[in-house]
């Protein structure tokens, strides 16, 4: 059996013994009818951790996003502002237009996952029959695609000041507000008061089997409740899950820190190989992700391949196969993120096979590896 | 404390022993991914089960029902034939209109939950571009709003003939066909034969706490596989919910002819009353529904009511205050919903507490009865 | 040549002389601008004559309809009560569930047009997530499926009353309202103002070439103005048919009245002819359509082929060949619909016809006649 | 009375004699029920000019587009590639996402109307649930947000390339194709050969009162016209609107030469102004449009207002008020289209009132000459 080092997402992660209890003890009751307790409890405590009057228990971060664009773009013809690389553009394939006809106008997003607000502000419409009307802004933090960034809080202050000056909304795509707030070492709310509404995962770094968080204003969720019904999102004895993400929100957020030294650890590890084939930016590894960057001339699908399998020959070299799971991210990176579920142990046999890698590329026979079926 | 009867809806249970096991123990993973061993066993049995070859464990009844309409409906102005006392046309929020963009061309629903199939055929569209293209026939079994009734099987024979002899498609809403299969005492594949897809409730009569499944080709299920992720239907370690839904499909489904029994015993009983206000269909009640006809003059909301709470007086007059929680269906009727958390016992207080209300109504102070805050 | 009747459609008429020279003389501007001057004075005419506060031009009635819905249910999860009889329903292409994702939902249309007004209050959504919310009934008059029914004002009235004690907005498809005006002998804004909106067709029985409008209050309009930019319905000098629009509305309003007369007059014919074939219903031939009902065993589809070819033998038999061109409704009814080309002699001739094709039927080999390419 | 030159856009246009003529002669049927000649002679002549299999006479160029990309994008989830400075993406309200479902996926454009290849190449999605469908490239051409910019062929030849290379349909939005190609002197089919399907204007600089064409194969026209009879585009005797086309594509094409001359007049006349506070590029004038660009400190805004109108002291100072009609880009720019109604008079006097308005910048009270009412 090769040992495998699962770094593909951070939503991989079983529940730990407590959910498992959590789970197995919580008080449920039929939440279509309003009587789960547990899932009650859950949207208290989300939006009490926000700073905001109502949450909504959902069963995914794509829905939660949808939700909050439907809820925020209640009429014909509407638009929102959003990064080029968000979440939402990239991931969700294209459901604000498909199913809430909304128009996504894009503005280029930074490599810090930021964009240029002068742009924004040009990108907002006058009342014209030839334009769509201007609704939201939306932001992401951390940035997924900027590799896991942490979009400062400044710049959302910013954003909230446009927004306020055009009376548009804010949404944020919080899926890992956690980790910024952890990185920052602020609360989540310092980041969510200059949104509103925010939309929170707890089955990514916070290890809950199942779902997301919707948060923002009373009629705001009263809005997103009713369209998550005709969504199908509506479930019934579901404090089951409820019970998983009030675990989540207690024993998860203060493990995210560990997550992100293990990404330095990984990250620093690399660098220290120095491999011609494979490298690290240390400072741009903000929180549970590193992006790996291919060398000159390395073919990040080939590194990929290499890394997730056993190759040939390997166990030989090594003693044992290690497979190490990646996520492609384009045709010179591939990405690492860090769960609950890594141990200095994982990563220290991922730098192991990574050197390894690195070996069969300088062999110049990288390809010839591959196993044969 | 007050003695509830909680007649609301078969969705009301909350999971058994053996279910809250079984959700312990679950072998998961992340199921976006396709890791999780047992949201598949759930899947393949399921389709074993209709003799399909594909399912879809997806977040609600709702959500299936919507899916099968995307799946079905590929194409730019396309209609769907279904009862016009059909769940997806009366209860889901016109989501096919809304999402999906289908048009929903109504059947007049008979009181047996069939429709005419003359009329059926009469509103297949000929190609003309002044008509939506008709895409399939809906259909529903058992009936919820003709109260539970079982559609026959040569009426869905028939459906399907009409549907091939004009490449329709034929869709089941099948949320209680587990109902059906038992009442008719056949296998439920054996009503599923006629159907090219078939939405099952696990929460319902079956008792697993949250999810459907959505059951077809293999082909109908991929296309229903990406739509269910853009509405934000995919889940992550959703194993914990399968692992109730493999015993709900295991233990819940002989447990179901109890609840048949149980409502031709509140039926029964209720005729035995002989209430003025009050009387039921002890023929019509098919399977775990009763209706509760109101008597001439006899205001259903008044008697809901009553029925709902404890009354001023009741406890001296019945030694303990009875709560029996009903659904409204309309001006004359009201639905009991049995599940297997219903007891003979249940079923005595019931009983006693209608008999109660209807001397109410016969004194001619029934309001008066109403709590006063 | 064969002498034509064209019955096929009160749409098939040409612009008469006068319109020729209104659109040759008409004082035009970039409409979108605003700058028409000839658009605006159709627009303020029509608005004026039925006395609502503003119109829209627009390219044809199923733009106006579509329209309609779109600025009457602005928000998400909503729906309308409308005829399952009604142009929209049937002609449209569903298209208010296709591009407005409004749910349409029916009412049974009685005979004479009109429905149930108890179904339709029953019908009319309390606020429930389950539930889109019900934002207009929408009613036609006349009534094209009804066979050019007028709807009588008391219907009109009780629709009125019915939406208003639900906040509801009602919408007439006046298609042919001055039709209706005119059977009644009523100004048209004696039915339309019990209509939040009205769409009246310019190029039915009035013979402009194109359009029609779409009347209703300011903000109403001013909604769908936005609308009909988005779907591309905003055209430029388009002047030149709001000149026939004008033409349509002062000379072809006096029109009708003999248009209905020959109706009655061909109607008569086909009674007086007392042909086993095919017959007529006097009383129901209200306005400007005749329905030519089957006898017993005779095909419609097959009386409209003979009727709309020079049949074999014909040309012998009768003098001429004579093509009368219907419009098939149903396998037991064709539609006549007269408009001002149709004159006395027309009328003749078709019933020659008629009489000619019953004959064949009679000798039961009418299927022979059909000609050979 | 001022002295007005109308340089807002090349749609103001009226119809030329020989259009009315046209107009007044027109053979018409009703297009609906494919009878209407002349609709049909302007949809042959469209065709053939561009060497495609058919044609669709529609009201406008945004139901043109819209048209397009509902007949590109037949499924659920899909996604076209366009330019950020689109008319699609930037005039025509969010119609693709709005009706159609379809995400907008943008490519910056630069400067002349083109976009990076390589940029777009990266962005057509491979197939995976988190994905919309990547259906087809949308190019424009005359590029109107670049200033009437004629793309060049062998950029839309890549287009081509690449979107052989995956599959995907490209539709060149034409509004202005004639421009490009008069500006290229190459026949508009030269253009067109690469593209699947294109949208051109009759209304535009060719001088039509009213209409675009849409232009494709033959199921690709099929599918539009089923669409344009659902969004209500489907029109009657709309021949009367043909005979205009089909004067503008005979007369109009010829004319466009002038127009571009006329353009070139005008860049020429502002540079040789010398003025502080606007000045033109007279390479970047490749068509009939000619941008003002502000000199330093010189709002646009107040440009275009002072332009406009007749300001206080200006009829003595020049003997005559004259007000030059212009189009608002940006706050630096101002837009000026030429069309055929444009003579060398008003481009002389246009230049004689932009010196008096530069004049009035540079005295600094140029805010104090704007009528006071």
């Amino acid at each position: 059996m090769a040992y495998v080092v699962d770094f593909r997402s951070d939503t991989v992660t079983k529940p730990c013994a407590d959910m498992r209890k959590a789970m197995f003890e919580a008080e449920v009751g039929d939440d279509v009818w309003g009587d789960d307790p547990t899932v009650k409890k859950l949207e208290e405590t989300m939006a009490k951790m926000l700073k905001k009057d109502a949450a909504l228990f959902v069963p995914s971060g794509t829905m939660s996003n949808l939700l909050a664009i439907l809820a925020h773009c209640q009429g014909r013809g509407e638009e929102v502002l959003l990064g080029d690389q968000s979440h939402i553009m990239l991931y969700e394939q294209g459901g604000i237009a498909q199913f809430a006809g909304v128009n996504p106008r894009t503005l280029v997003n930074k490599p810090d996952g930021t964009f240029d607000l002068q742009d924004a502000k040009s990108k907002i419409r006058m009342e014209d029959i030839h334009y769509p009307r201007t609704r939201a802004i939306c932001i992401e933090n951390t940035h997924n695609a900027a590799g896991g960034k942490v979009v400062p809080i400044e710049f959302i202050q910013k954003v909230r000041e446009l927004a306020d000056s055009h009376s548009l909304q804010v949404h944020l795509d919080g899926a890992r507000i956690m980790n910024a707030a952890v990185a920052m070492d602020v609360t989540p709310d310092t980041i969510a008061q200059y949104c509103d509404s925010v939309s929170v995962c707890l089955s990514k770094g916070l290890g809950a089997p199942v779902g997301s968080c919707l948060v923002g204003s009373k009629e705001f969720i009263k809005r997103a409740h009713r369209h998550r019904k005709a969504l199908g999102g509506g479930m019934r004895q579901v404090g089951i899950l409820a019970a998983a993400g009030l675990v989540a929100l207690e024993k998860g957020i203060p493990r995210l820190k560990t997550d992100h030294e293990n990404a330095k650890l990984l990250a620093q590890g690399v660098i220290d190989l120095k491999c011609p084939s494979v490298t690290c930016d240390l400072a741009a590894t903000e929180t549970n992700m590193v992006y790996l960057m291919m060398g000159e001339g390395v073919s990040a699908k080939l590194f990929y391949l290499l890394c997730g399998t056993v190759t040939e020959g390997e166990e030989q070299e090594l003693g044992q196969g290690i497979q190490v799971q990646l996520c492609p991210v384009s045709d010179t990176c591939l990405r690492v993120a860090i769960h609950h579920h890594i141990t200095a142990e994982h990563i220290a046999m991922a730098l192991k096979k990574i050197a390894y890698v690195d070996k069969l590329f300088q062999s110049g026979e990288a390809a010839k590896h591959l196993p044969k079926n």
